[in-house]
């Protein structure tokens, strides 16, 4: 398995599709000063849910399937710390049988390149045991406006 | 000691001075599906310390003395969920020799009563031993425009 | 309404009839490099609800009835800050109808006294409409044993 | 750069050469009932800052250098879930000139196998200016016991 080639590095705002915005708290700075490496996750999972719910994939109450991490991960570039506005951008890179891979960028309020860039696969599983279950026609059809090419 | 006398009631946005605006986070719902009560602690937290930064009493770098939490509480009265959006109120109810007492208010971005209220009681003290210290005449000054009276 | 008429003081070990232990978390310090004052909730919550799975009265899974915080409050006396090593101890002060106040200790591992006391009042309610619920004399029965005298 | 050609896999307890315990707490749930995916990484960071303290190489006051986290990673394989016991291992994957790349896994408290796998690339800087610093030797020395093979 060979990981990191490339040293990643920030990506502008177009490389996303469906941005959402959030006031940093004072409990995301760390003894540091600054946003703790793991709110991060916090706020992908916050752009993404709130994607599934919008685009209404996600009901919150009776879903027959839901979406459940299996794999994260996050590069971080460039400092953000309490009392920063933030603004995450989502991309799709790909939609598998059960799966969705998110490209996720993290922006200060006013930059143009990400402080921070991540990546999400869902795993889309029935509510009731868990056993991953093939995405549908209509989800599909909800996240193809978030759909980017696969280019780095 | 006598507590809670009277049953503590919702509020009105006019109870409160200073407001914040925050989204909720999917994490900060648990597991019975509504934001978790000591999140309510860090909405309130990062509300009084936006007005200690914003009013310029709190710079976050060199300060000699800043305020730590001694006591805090709150009573909730509504259901607050991801992805709902919430707004802080704060206000000034008591300016001691070394401590600030603040009313605290969370709301449901269109409501016109609290969620939640709560108070926090600020010490002030010296940033390197942490003894406390009398607030100084220029905070005092900032703080004077969120003061209420103690009607309740 | 009259709050707070004595100064609140830390108590004894002995005050308390239940004990959970915690490892702190690097994220549990904020910027100031001690835990967070809303990090301590989330140990009473963590202590309180382990109580209850422990004694039974909580099964996670097809509860008909669940408890929810109504009211929280906490007095800090001594810092803690990760990477210590803390205990929470529980009692109950009261048994109403469809609720149940618990006192609540937070003891760094080797003290005697506290270095915060708190407080939850939990609200029995319906799983399904959230409702206040009687508490049935099976959970009276189990509480018993945590139940102290209110003398402070 | 080629990602994942490997499906990532469970790993046992000989992978790793120091270990932490951790209670779970009860806001660790997120509403699907499990610990929240961002969790694993507060505990990622407790596991690596504990080893970095007890092995006397971060004293968290007056450090001229700290390791900031630049890239993290997790594969999720079990579910835990509140009140689960967990372990979490570490080990040393590589020690570059002013980096130090961490393999981590989470273990439910009886398991032989990980519940997930996660990395850490810690970044040593200046404490002042936060410019990247070459780790020193006495450092180099202490992590010497953690490193393992990069066999995977």
């Amino acid at each position: 398995m060979i990981k990191q080639t490339m040293r990643p590095r920030p990506k502008g705002r177009d490389a996303y599709r469906y941005f959402s915005s959030f006031a940093t708290r004072w409990r995301d700075n760390d003894q540091y000063g600054h946003m703790n490496n793991a709110v991060y996750y916090e706020l992908f999972d916050s752009a993404v849910n709130k994607f599934l719910i919008d685009s209404g994939i996600l009901a919150l109450a009776g879903d027959e399937t839901l979406f459940l991490v299996a794999s994260s991960g996050c590069d971080y570039f460039t400092d953000v710390a309490y009392p920063d506005d933030v603004e995450v951008g989502i991309a799709i890179r790909r939609i598998g049988s059960s799966s969705i891979t998110y490209d996720i960028g993290l922006f200060l309020a006013a930059a143009d390149t990400t402080a921070a860039t991540g990546f999400f696969v869902h795993v889309n599983v029935a509510s009731d045991d868990q056993r991953p279950c093939p995405i549908d026609s209509a989800t599909r059809e909800k996240c193809a406006a978030l759909v980017v090419s696969a280019d780095d």
